[in-house]
């Protein structure tokens, strides 16, 4: 395989695959099981990794971590919304 | 900051991200607002990141992206255990 194209699938699949969690939460209104540290340890990588993404002009680092990163902010929303449920 | 610094910060953080929710997992063996597909994505994405990092010949993408794959074949196994608890 091309490796721009890996890197682009690669990048696609891990900044893409907190979205079925996030869909889950919003149907089930429920996050007892979820860990609010892994949450919070995602959304400060990913915003570092937007940080060097940045400094290195690498658009795809960017684009796919801010994209992460608004995910997971929005996953750890819900979790303080949904905790006392 | 210096960028290698930043980058190694960014790829421990986001490696190590889903550790408290394998350990939230073994604790209270409840499964049931966990996601499988993410975890199925996750791995399917982050064994990308190794195959390109493989390619790259770039170690630190290759480490740190083998560990995710581990911690989140593991929280697959134990989804698979706990889900009909």
């Amino acid at each position: 395989m091309n490796e721009n194209v890996l890197g682009i699938t690669a990048a696609i699949l891990t900044s893409a695959a907190m979205l079925p969690q996030l869909i889950k939460i919003l149907k089930n209104k429920n996050v007892d099981d979820l860990s609010w540290i892994t949450l919070l340890i995602l959304i400060v990588g990913v915003s570092l990794w937007v940080w060097y993404g940045i400094i290195k002009d690498e658009l795809p680092i960017i684009l796919s971590n801010a994209f992460s990163a608004l995910i997971n902010v929005t996953l750890l929303i819900f979790y303080i919304i949904f905790r006392n449920k």
